[in-house]
C-alpha cells in the first residue's frame, strides 16, 4: 500500500483540476450522474457482495440497512450530484476587493483546498456525494471508506474514474483507498505533505482516533448528543410536537434529541404527558429520581447516560431547578451540535440563544433541523462541531480556502 | 503546576467576557493602555532582569534586541491596545439572517472562540496584543511566552489582570504560565477539554512541535520562506527596488524574501545588477551554478538552502528556465506564506497569481506587504499559513467562530 504515491497523485491531479472553469467542472458532473444510473447493475452486484459479508458476520441490522444500496438510493446520489452541479461555484469568488492608499490592490479570493481525505464508516452515498462536493469545490479527493463497504465503494469510485478518463482529465481527482485496515488509516491521518484537509465522517471512537493522531489539520463532523429544555412557560403542544419529532423522526442521525431537561415547575404536569407519547412510540426512557417516580416504564439513568449519543430510540429526561441549571448541564455534556428550549418566554429564549455553546441553538423549533439541505445550503458534506474554519453544516464553501491576490505597480514598504 | 485549574479558570473567564457589551470591552483596553504607561518603572525593571539574564547566558543581539523594552516599545504597546479599542467589534455580527419557507428565521452570527493559547518566542509585546484582540473579541486568553521573557510577561500581565479586577471583572480572562518548561507546554497542547484554539507563534521547531502534539484545534503562523521571482519580460528598477526592500528592510520578520528566482534569459544582464546592490547592503548571497560565475563574492548554495527561513541579510539565487519551473520550484520549497513576481507580462502576471499555492501573491509589489495593519484590517494576532479557518494576517474577525440561531414558532421536521 503506497499512500505517499496515492497522495503525490492527489497533490497533482488537485493542481489540474483547480485550473478548471465551472462549466467544465459541472459537465463533469452531470456525466457521473449519468454513468452511476448506466452502471447500476455493476453498483448493485458489488453491494450484495458486501451485505452478504456483513450478514454471515452477523453485524446489527442498522448497519446492514445504512450498507444496503438499492435502485432507490442509487437514484438519490445521482440526483445529489445533478443538485451539485446547479449550486453556485465558490471557487474565483471575490470575498473582498480594495485599492489601498498606496495604490496596491487587495483582493481576497477563494480557492480550493487542494486535497480532500474523508475517512467515513459505512454509507456508501457518502462516497458520491463526497466526490461531487469536492469535486464542484475543486478539490481532489482520497476516499477511505469502511472494510464492509470496500466492494460497493470501488465500484460507484471506479464509475467517476471512467468518466474523467474518457474525459482527457486525471483520474486522481478522485481515489480510494483499497486497505481498509487501520495502520494504513493511521498512516493516512499522518500524511500531511500531501492533504490539506481531513475530514473523519463516523462515530466518536473515530475522531477521537483522529483527533489524538492526525498530524493533517482536521474538522470534525457530526456526532449530536443534542438536547431539548422545556422551560416553566412553554406551549405544550409545542413541547410534545418538536420532542416526539427530534427523536423519533430519525433516530439514527446526529442531529436527533438524545436528552430532555424539564423546569422542574412544570414536572408534575409535563412529565407524564411526554412519558406517555415517548413510551407509546417504543423509546425508552432514562432518567433521575423524579422521572422515575412519575412515569412507569422508566429506568434509572447513570452518569454516562448524560454525555451519551444513542442514536437509538433512548432518551434520558432530567429536572432541572430552572434555567440557569439547563444551560450548565447542557454545555457540560452537550457535544456542540444542536441544542433547542421550548419556552413562551421572550428573555429566556434569548439567554439560552446566547448562552448555550453549540453549533445551532433553537427556540422552539425541532433540532432535526440542522441540515445543509434545511438551511438551504444545497448540499453537504458533514456538520462541523468544531469551531475553526467552519460550523455547522458544511456545504462548497466550506470545502474552499481564501488567497490574497496583489497587484502592484512597484510599491516597496516605507 | 495546575493547568487543569487554569483551563478551567479560562473557560470560566471566557463565558463572563463572552457576555461584556462592546462599550465595557473598550473601556477596559483603554483603561489597559493607560495602566501600562502607569505601570512603566515596573516592566521595564522586570524586563531589565530579563535582559541580564539573557546576556549573562550569552544569547545573540538579535534575540536580545527582540527582548529589550523601552519606553518607546512600551508606547506602541499602549497605542496598540488604543487602537484595537477602535476596531468595530466582530462579536454579535450577522453574517447571514433568512427565513425559511417553512417559517424559520436561521441566522449566522459571529462569537468569541472561548479560550484560545498563545505559545510565543522572545518578544514581549505580544503578551500586550494578544490580550487586546482576544479581549475584544471576547475570547480568554492563556500566554505561555519564552522563559528568556518570563518576568517581563509577568508584569505586562500583572496589569492587565489588575485592570480587570478594579472593574470587578475576572482577572482570569488573561493568565500567564508560570512554568515555562517544555513539558508543562506539552501538556498545554493537549488541554483540549477547556482550550479552543491554540496558535504557536515562533520559528519551524515550535510549529512542528504543535502539530505533532497538539490535540487542541490549531493555527500555524508566521514561517515565511518568500520568494521573487524575475521574469523575462520585467523592469530593472522596480525588480531592483522591491528585492531589495523585500530583503532587506526588516529582515528577520516573516514576509521578508529570503529566495530570488531568475529567469535565464535575463540572467546576463540582471544577476550582476542586483548582485552588486546585495553585496553594498552587506547580504550574503548563496547561489547555483550560474550565479557563482556571475556574482562574485557569492557562495555556493545546498539544497537545504531552498527551504530555510533565513530571517537574516542572507538570500539565495536560482536560475530558471521559464515560469512554470519558477512556479513548481516556489510550490515546492515555499512556506505557503507570501510570493511576489515581477512581470511586465500579463499572462504571466495572471498564471502566477493563479497557481502559486500561498496566502499571499503579489505582482510587482514587496512581500512586505503581508500584514494586518498594512492590508488595513488594523490589528493582527499572527499571519496564518494554513488553509483551514484564516489564511494571511489574522485580525478580530479571525478570533471568531460562528453560531446558528434559529427563530421557531413549533417546526417540526417532516
Amino acid at each position: 500500500m503506497d499512500l505517499i504515491k496515492i497522495g503525490k497523485l492527489a497533490k497533482s491531479a488537485s493542481e489540474e483540476l483547480s485550473k478548471l472553469n465551472t462549466d467544465t467542472k459541472n459537465k463533469i458532473l452531470l456525466e457521473s450522474a449519468k454513468a452511476l444510473l448506466e452502471n447500476q447493475e455493476n453498483i448493485l452486484m458489488a453491494n450484495k457482495k458486501d451485505v452478504q459479508e456483513a450478514i454471515k458476520k452477523e453485524i446489527r441490522n442498522a448497519f446492514i440497512d445504512r450498507l444496503t444500496l438499492n435502485e432507490k438510493r442509487i437514484n438519490e446520489m445521482t440526483q445529489g450530484l445533478e443538485e451539485i452541479s446547479r449550486l453556485d461555484d465558490p471557487v474565483g469568488q471575490y470575498i473582498q476587493n480594495k485599492t489601498l492608499p498606496n495604490g496596491l490592490i487587495v483582493g481576497q479570493k477563494r480557492v480550493p483546498l487542494g486535497v480532500v481525505a474523508i475517512i467515513f464508516e459505512s454509507r456508501p452515498n457518502v462516497a458520491a456525494d463526497a466526490f461531487g462536493l469536492c469535486y464542484k469545490s475543486g478539490n481532489a479527493v482520497i476516499l477511505r471508506g469502511g472494510k464492509e463497504s470496500i466492494n460497493t465503494n470501488v465500484a460507484i469510485v471506479n464509475v467517476f474514474r471512467d468518466v474523467l478518463r474518457k474525459n482527457n482529465l486525471s483520474e486522481n481527482m478522485v481515489q480510494i483507498i483499497m486497505d481498509t485496515s487501520r495502520e494504513v488509516a493511521q498512516e493516512l491521518m499522518r500524511l500531511d505533505e500531501y492533504i490539506d484537509v481531513l475530514i473523519p465522517r463516523g462515530g466518536v471512537a473515530l475522531i477521537e482516533t483522529v483527533v489524538k493522531n492526525s498530524t493533517i489539520p482536521c474538522i470534525h463532523t457530526g456526532v449530536g448528543n443534542c438536547h431539548i429544555f422545556v422551560d416553566e412557560f412553554y406551549d405544550v403542544k409545542k413541547a410534545v410536537d418538536i420532542i416526539i419529532n427530534a427523536k423519533t423522526q430519525r433516530p439514527g442521525v446526529c442531529n436527533a434529541a438524545e436528552k430532555l431537561l424539564i423546569h422542574e415547575k412544570i414536572a408534575d404536569d409535563f412529565l407524564p404527558t411526554i412519558g406517555k407519547e415517548l413510551l407509546e412510540r417504543k423509546v425508552e426512557i432514562r432518567g433521575d429520581k423524579i422521572t422515575l417516580e412519575k412515569i412507569i416504564g422508566a429506568k434509572e439513568a447513570t452518569e454516562e447516560d448524560w454525555s451519551t449519543e444513542y442514536e437509538d430510540y433512548i432518551m434520558a429526561l432530567r429536572i432541572v431547578k430552572d434555567l440557569d441549571e439547563a444551560i450548565m448541564h447542557i454545555n457540560k455534556y452537550n457535544t456542540k451540535h444542536s441544542e433547542a428550549i421550548i419556552t413562551e418566554n421572550y428573555s429566556n429564549a434569548q439567554k439560552f440563544l446566547n448562552e448555550i455553546d453549540a453549533a445551532a441553538v433553537y427556540v422552539n423549533a425541532s433540532t432535526r433541523f440542522t441540515d445543509g439541505g434545511q438551511f438551504g445550503f444545497g448540499a453537504e458534506i458533514g456538520i462541523s462541531t468544531q469551531k475553526l474554519h467552519a460550523r455547522g453544516p458544511m456545504g462548497l464553501k466550506e470545502l474552499t480556502t481564501t488567497k490574497y491576490i496583489i497587484y502592484g505597480n512597484g510599491q516597496i514598504r516605507q
